[in-house]
């Protein structure tokens, strides 16, 4: 890579451009948000514990829409509220975002995850995954339905 | 994970405890620096094609050193200098920033890597990890011995 890697004014660097869409904290609670916990909701983002502010959680929502990374569309019986969903580019972000809780699991201190899921982690990560996107693959037969 | 995950006031998450640590762009771009370029030394970092001021880069370096990413010795021949390296800690976050790469290279438009680069990238991940983990060994068998 190095200084070559500069096409035009940017970085072309892949990493570089991977950050310059999902580099940011925020953004990538927001994702494991959808991923892991199954959340779909403005309402239920909010919620989680990093303790996200309405006007970051708007403004990340937006970008990763405008990325392709996620779509939404109006609840069906409340048109005020809106349904969030990952796009195949968004699920498949999964594999970074496992393999950094890997890399937490193993050397950071004091990170909890339940013992059933702290084996599963350790001992099959590719069925974590499976098992993760099936659920957003059943969420999705459920509501996109026309 | 969920609510739950809350012990104490700060998320324990797994991820989110990742984040403190490694959530930030120029840390990222910092750590692809050392683990994909080879560089070791702030005058090299400074140097990328991203552009990092020296005030980020200073707080990073002594942010990662503070959480046992890497470790620096001063220059041998310059006491000025300082060379940087990567702990097993830090050599370990090789795996979440290659499947961050593979993401990109799959899903991002005007990602730039050398045709062998992308070829091996597809085809052999995972050797491309071990000849990066060599690269830091080999140099740290250079460099380390005292």
């Amino acid at each position: 890579m190095s200084d070559k890697y500069i096409h035009g004014e940017k970085s072309s660097c892949p990493l570089a451009k991977a950050l310059d869409v999902v580099g940011d904290r925020w953004t990538l609670l927001l994702l494991r948000d959808m991923l892991f916990y199954g959340k779909h909701e403005f309402r239920e983002f909010l919620a989680s514990a990093e303790g996200i502010s309405t006007n970051i959680l708007a403004d990340r929502l937006k970008k990763l829409a405008t990325a392709g990374i996620l779509a939404s569309f109006p609840h069906p019986q409340d048109r005020k509220r809106k349904f969030y969903y990952l796009t195949g580019k968004g699920k498949s972000l999964i594999h970074p975002l496992m393999a950094l809780v890997r890399w937490s699991r193993r050397h950071l201190p004091d990170t909890y995850l339940s013992p059933e899921a702290a084996m599963e982690l350790e001992n099959n990560p590719e069925g974590m995954i499976r098992k993760a996107l099936l659920l957003q693959e059943r969420w999705e037969a459920e509501h996109l339905r026309s």
